[in-house]
């Protein structure tokens, strides 16, 4: 006996409610549905055929499913990840300054100021070709947009148990003109000091006293609060908040730094984004390098390249040009101000999260455009492209289902459906800034070519001592 | 030209999504309709048929809908609501000690302990009969649970400017073994006393620097958040302690207090629901006293009798005995152990929130019981009882529709469908505490005696000098 017993409404509802949504992933996958890419019809075939790949990426999905990353305290960019002087991290595949955006290009003049490399935005400027850059991904970090990491930076350091990864990002700076998307201004590199300087050491010191702090709990609980952990983050910034704010108390000094610290975090929505990121990063990087599977183990931008990598074709990217995110401008600026898609927070939706999770937060679309029946249509997209369900990050609005975890390339060449992003609109010009937030589709490209190298290097697995897994 | 075109499967499943909902709604009302109660017809025509009542209903709910109730501060019940020695204000309708049940005894035997008015429990026990009890909402206040308001408790004040109303609610005090549950052991008394000699004045002195505090629009937040505003409060508090944290270290002083109270409230997902309850009260008593009107102005039990009062009937209470919750009990309790219904707390779905607004929150169902489906049917039929929706508070998975307000006990008594309530389940005995939380239906008797109620005084307005809204 139920107390809803004679309200019948209830079941009747239940059923249209969950018809509506077979439907409609039904329908996504029917009328979304084109024929494979010219070419990859036998690379298709080979990798479906090939047992090695079905088992590899059970071991990949299990290895990002089981992932729990812990937050273990904040250290360095130098200390952490080897570099020094004039050698900046970026987001997205390899690039070199001649081909790098605006946005990427402010950046890493901010970057030379922040370290007191240049004096000058214009000696910034001349000295910025000969900066040494490498990618967040071949570090083990993620940053989101332009993604420069220089070596003063303080990072946020993460260690995942279950599977032995660990995991770097450095600190959010809030929205609007801030270093990640591409500005350099004075009040850019003196927040930066201040988060250097104060912030660090002070949040820091609160996170030691708590111990590790379980990042994935944090992400599970916000996707129950409208968070896709993405380009929403307010309810994990409040949660994380509400979490530290007895610690800081306890380790801050003066009273000053305190209300400064408090107010910055408090301030910023997107605050844990920086904890998401290298969570997913974490979890992304304990399916690496399990030969013949076919998952996808980063998606990355640099604000020219969109790029991918699987785990069964090791430090491989492959890439095609990134595309323009459409979505809503702010006030000021228009879709002809909007920077191809940059960043490596593309790790959220490499994770399951992000875009592929966009039914847990239907009020993004009021910041990323789009309807609520579209947000759940990504979501809908993405199991079909996916291998499994992470039943820890679960989406209320489907009934708990978890969210759409490991995209496997080769569904994503066969059926036709790109994982669904939405992310930050940087301006086109060095030193704007945000200038909105909106939706873009990675290029089919990348999953084209990605399939192609990993049919090809089957055979060669065929004769390699290594077996899947057995790394 | 939209960045989603080429996948018709979105408005495809927009439409069906619409549908299934646009179905829910209109088979709730079908299959849910039972026949007017006996007696009932001539009473519901003459209310049908009075122009009068549809005025007074217009001007009740365009009052509830531009209720923009803030935070003015705290102050004391002794100081805001007239009460002293052992006056004591508790939750429902009016009751005497001797009708009172468990939870109700229990809070006002831990009332007097903490007054000061007796030493030991068994003491209070043989003072509680000569305690004089009234109802919080007859001094524009309201109490959750058992509700028990004492001289020296402090209280929230907010303020609606925009009908000049003013409410009051206690500080939360937590889960568990707490006061309004009807818990009175040594650390129930002991929170009480730090809440009155540390917590108000810390956060008081950090709500006069923050000044008013709009609740509207922490719960419009919060909506979008997985909160409903009666038995979730997660995110409403979440976002509360964002604000009000950079004050409270401005303020406190020493540390080890501000460390506490940060503590406090930041490890009570409820601490809002003491916010959220007075802004419904400053909205629903903006609507009260109109002439003719059916519109519910509150709905309140006090553990043993559930009671509603309309605009048009003043003062008077419609009671018929509460019912008992059913839901999840916590480890320890099962059914038997749950007291009937308790609480001034259904002034949220008096206000539209709370069960009225359950599709905000699917989360909630792992928490009170039931179905993600379920709690959106809960919503789908406070939109047959009700007059209007509020713009200003949204529900995401509805498409951003307004929460169902106004309960009209006239559609109540003719839809037969009575408003969806969740709630927190109190102890039968005593001293327990809380032991669980669940759904609970209000008894259609209330709403049938207030119709025809309503009905009887028609005439006699007829001949009154005041007309719907000339007060």
């Amino acid at each position: 006996m139920s107390i809803l017993d004679g309200h019948p409404v209830i079941t009747v509802g239940a059923r249209l409610f969950d018809e509506a949504l077979a439907a409609q992933g039904v329908e996504t996958t029917a009328v979304d549905w084109r024929p494979p890419p010219a070419g990859t019809g036998q690379a298709l075939g080979a990798i479906a055929g090939d047992r090695r790949t079905a088992e590899a990426n059970g071991l990949a999905v299990e290895r990002m499913v089981t992932a729990r990353p812990e937050v273990m305290g904040i250290t360095t960019a130098a200390a952490a990840l080897g570099i020094d002087g004039p050698q900046f991290l970026h987001a997205g595949p390899p690039i070199t300054w001649e081909r790098a955006s605006g946005p990427l290009r402010g950046a890493i003049i901010g970057g030379l100021l922040f370290e007191g490399l240049a004096d000058t935005p214009a000696a910034a400027e001349s000295l910025a070709p000969t900066v040494e850059l490498q990618p967040c991904h071949h570090h083990r970090a993620v940053g989101p947009m332009a993604g420069i990491m220089t070596p003063s930076m303080p990072v946020f350091e993460l260690h995942d148990a279950a599977n032995g990864t660990t995991a770097y990002s450095t600190l959010n700076e809030g929205l609007g003109k801030v270093l990640r998307y591409g500005a350099y201004g004075p009040e850019v590199i003196e927040r930066l000091v201040w988060m250097r300087d104060v912030l660090a050491p002070v949040l820091g010191a609160a996170l030691a006293r708590i111990g590790p702090y379980d990042v994935r709990a944090m992400i599970a609980q916000s996707l129950q609060m409208g968070d896709e952990g993405h380009n929403r983050n307010r309810a994990g910034t409040s949660l994380f908040l509400r979490e530290v704010v007895g610690a800081l108390v306890d380790v801050a000094s003066p009273a000053s730094d305190l209300g400064a610290v408090a107010r910055f975090i408090a301030g910023n929505d997107h605050f844990v984004l920086n904890l998401v990121m290298p969570c997913a990063k974490a979890a992304a990087d304990a399916a690496r390098d399990l030969p013949c599977s076919s998952v996808v183990v980063a998606m990355a931008r640099n604000g020219t390249d969109f790029g991918i990598q699987l785990s069964g074709t090791g430090d491989r990217w492959f890439t095609a040009p990134a595309q323009t995110p459409k979505g809503l401008t702010f006030p000021g600026f228009g879709d002809d101000d909007v920077n191809p898609d940059i960043g490596d927070s593309t790790i959220t939706e490499t994770y399951g999260i992000g875009g592929m999770a966009m039914a847990c937060a239907p009020a993004i679309v009021r910041f990323v455009g789009g309807s609520v029946a579209e947000a759940t249509a990504k979501t809908m997209s993405a199991y079909e492209i996916t291998l499994t369900e992470n039943p820890h990050l679960q989406i209320p609005t489907l009934d708990f289902r978890g969210t759409p975890t490991g995209i496997d390339a080769a569904r994503v060449v066969r059926t036709g459906i790109v994982p669904p992003v939405n992310t930050g609109m940087a301006g086109r010009v060095a030193g704007t800034g945000q200038v909105g937030a909106g939706l873009v589709e990675p290029p089919m490209g990348c999953f084209v070519q990605a399939v192609l190298a990993l049919a090809e290097e089957l055979p060669a697995f065929a004769s390699s001592p290594s077996s899947p897994g057995g790394q």
